[in-house]
């Protein structure tokens, strides 16, 4: 099933609209994107939904075969990631490019991509069959890349829509590009936003170099504070009751040389103690995403600034809930910082719960046979240490066993310039999809 | 002598340039300063000399009353700070505004202001006499704001000219409005550029945290050791040697509360066992300027950056060898920095020496006896936190007693957002210098 060429000016199609929800100059374009996708599914033939959130809309679609089969519902989202650092890119992230078989754009993988090959799928199955082998649910949502607040917020109101048997979420990757995987799971995710302010105005480092409290010097000795020599997390009670079970219940597949090669990085984060999969999986992490302070242009400016700021991120583990971790960070940083400060720490909207999967329900096994076939080989079972916050919620509400899936790669470079996505995959996406569905409606 | 009209208009017009030495889009503004100086001197009389630099040119001026005279050589400088944050302002930092008596302008007190009255004084001067008291000598540089690199890099090829027996640096201040005070020191500086690289490109934190080693955990951790918890710097060698005086030579003019009310800030930085002004004037201090990396836009980015980025800079005392230095805080980043990231350390030019002046040098005798006079009453001695990198080369090679004056005060805000200098220190500056080259005439 080769891409063909409509298909690929669709694909360009989405991926030109700079749907990046963390920015409010690109709010019109998130809104474009879900119209892209309300349009494509009507024209398959599905009922959609727009279901208004405080945010970014949730696109819902149906497409009913027969209430006696089962029901999939298959979550994706339209909404990417910032662009910054722009001048990075080799070409315009809005501007598909294929080069050596791959797209390049921002979204060509997380989660355009992903999500085009199961509107592929769907349409070559009605297109084969005019009908579907069970009972299709799409939820469709536009703020995945900044937390989710909105589907999270809506969610219960439309909890009888969401129920279904099985839930995929498209949105994961399998760890090369010939090893077919299923993943058991994804981590929770708690962000928060730290000011340190120690002066009304900036001062000038030699009239007050001595005399007035740096904001830099307090914020990063605190923030170091926070880690042990070791790697690991000092904020009391950060470790509390994970359960992220053992690494033997897993396919660890790591390569320390290529990843240094990949990405011109040893794989030395995180705790020491751990292997590095362990720690991307299994372990919890206190990220610095961001930090500013004073002057940091061309030139030099002698300044003592009157404050400094950092975007912090917890990466979370089964057993952890992230409004408690949240408490727990930026209770440390207030009680650690200089009694000369003035701290404000905010817990952002859009957290969420680690999410696992059952390796034995049928929905996993359905997806890990498809996967098996379409590749040829063994379908591994994995973990994935990012992030899909509202899904914890979404498998809860929907009561339907959850497996979450797609066909990412580490090198996709996505939240970074040049993401790319091949256009193998998205053919074999359409076909493991293609392939579980029908699995899953021979019951 | 309240400043007449004319005098206003053409003080505005001097601030009215944006000479940003920093910055490469003000290059021509800044020539456009050293224009106007010129073109001031020259119509006083003046025989002008442009000493071109690697950088900007140094602007200088020399009025011969008579060989058996002695000689007064001026030191200021026409560049100033950036002006950034610039929605602080509250009126353009280039269209110069009274309010309150004060003139509020990027430069109106650091060191347009300063300089002006300087120029006002010679004006008066020459005005009412046809001549000067003795012969004078300016030396007006354009890029004190970045260290006077260029400046540095000429002097010895033009000794001869800059001999001199008075040494005036006029780019310094008062500890309030109605103190007057001769200032015998300023501190040294050096400054460096640090950047810690982690990886190739930006990663996603989900998919690297706990993989890759986060650049900006790793410079924080290495920046915080460079400090111990009671604020004196932990770097080996970096107070090797140092003789910076006791405080028992000097006027301790400060009050914390004061100091609190004008920049809602404690005086609680650096180290914990001097006063403030002990650990302004007599301490050397190392401060994060500017501290960058990650993402520090509005919302959120869950990215371990490629890298991290410092701006450090240290102000010295006597018996501190800025290049030593740097090379002190080199070594230690380097040295504890994790063996996974790459770095680098760049000392970056226009380094310099703290300055003392000797209290019972005729020039400084003559400078406070002149303050005492205007103000009616003693004159102090005090030091200066800040550092003017190139006099003490200056000093040194102009065979000059030196002194150093000004009538800045710590609430100018300079190197900040709504920088503004009094209409009253003006005039009180001119009359100042008027009668200080009075009493160095007289012999």
């Amino acid at each position: 099933m080769p891409l063909n060429p409509t298909a690929l000016k669709e694909f360009f199609e989405f991926l030109s609209i700079p749907s990046v929800s963390s920015e409010p100059s690109h709010h019109a374009d998130v809104l474009r994107a879900a119209d892209w996708v309300e349009r494509y599914l009507k024209g398959l033939g599905f009922q959609t939904e727009r279901w208004e959130t405080p945010g970014f809309p949730t696109l819902f679609a149906h497409f009913q075969v027969n209430p006696s089969q089962p029901t999939l519902l298959i979550y994706n989202h339209y909404d990417v990631q910032p662009v910054d650092p722009l001048p990075l890119w080799t070409t315009p992230p809005f501007t598909p490019t294929i080069r050596e078989g791959e797209v390049y754009a921002r979204g060509a993988q997380d989660n355009k991509g992903q999500c085009f090959y199961v509107l592929q799928a769907l349409k070559s199955l009605l297109e084969k069959k005019g009908t579907l082998p069970l009972n299709i649910k799409l939820c469709i949502e536009g703020e995945e890349e900044v937390g989710s607040a909105g589907l999270a917020s809506i969610l219960e109101r439309h909890s009888k829509a969401l129920q279904a048997d099985y839930l995929a979420i498209v949105d994961v990757g399998i760890p090369a590009s010939h090893i077919p995987s299923v993943t058991l799971g994804v981590r929770g995710l708690v962000s928060l936003d730290v000011t340190f302010k120690g002066s009304s105005t900036d001062l000038h480092s030699g009239s007050h170099g001595g005399i007035a409290y740096n904001p830099i010097h307090a914020l990063i000795h605190v923030l170091a504070e926070a880690r042990h020599p070791d790697g690991s997390i000092a904020i009391p009670r950060f470790y509390d009751g994970i359960q992220s079970g053992s690494k033997d219940d897993f396919d660890l597949i790591f390569d320390p040389q290529q990843y240094q090669e990949q990405f011109k990085a040893l794989p030395v984060g995180g705790e020491t103690r751990y292997s590095p999969l362990e720690r991307n999986w299994l372990r919890p992490t206190l990220e610095i995403n961001g930090i500013s302070g004073g002057y940091a242009g061309d030139g030099f400016k002698t300044v003592i600034p009157a404050e400094a700021k950092a975007k912090l991120s917890c990466r979370l583990v089964p057993g952890q809930d992230p409004q408690k971790i949240g408490e727990c960070v930026a209770e440390f940083l207030l009680e650690k910082a200089p009694k000369s400060m003035q701290v404000d720490v905010r817990i952002r909207p859009g957290t969420g719960l680690a999410l696992r999967a059952l390796r034995d329900s049928k929905g996993v096994q359905a997806f890990a046979q498809a996967f098996s076939e379409v590749f040829e080989q063994p379908c591994r079972f994995i973990l994935d240490g990012a992030s899909i916050p509202v899904v914890s919620a979404l498998a809860q509400l929907s009561g339907a066993e959850t497996v979450l899936v797609g066909l990412g790669l580490s090198t996709d470079k996505i939240h970074a310039p040049n993401e790319h996505f091949g256009l193998d995959r998205l053919e074999r996406g359409q076909a493991v999809i293609v392939r579980a569905l029908e699995i899953l409606g021979e019951g």
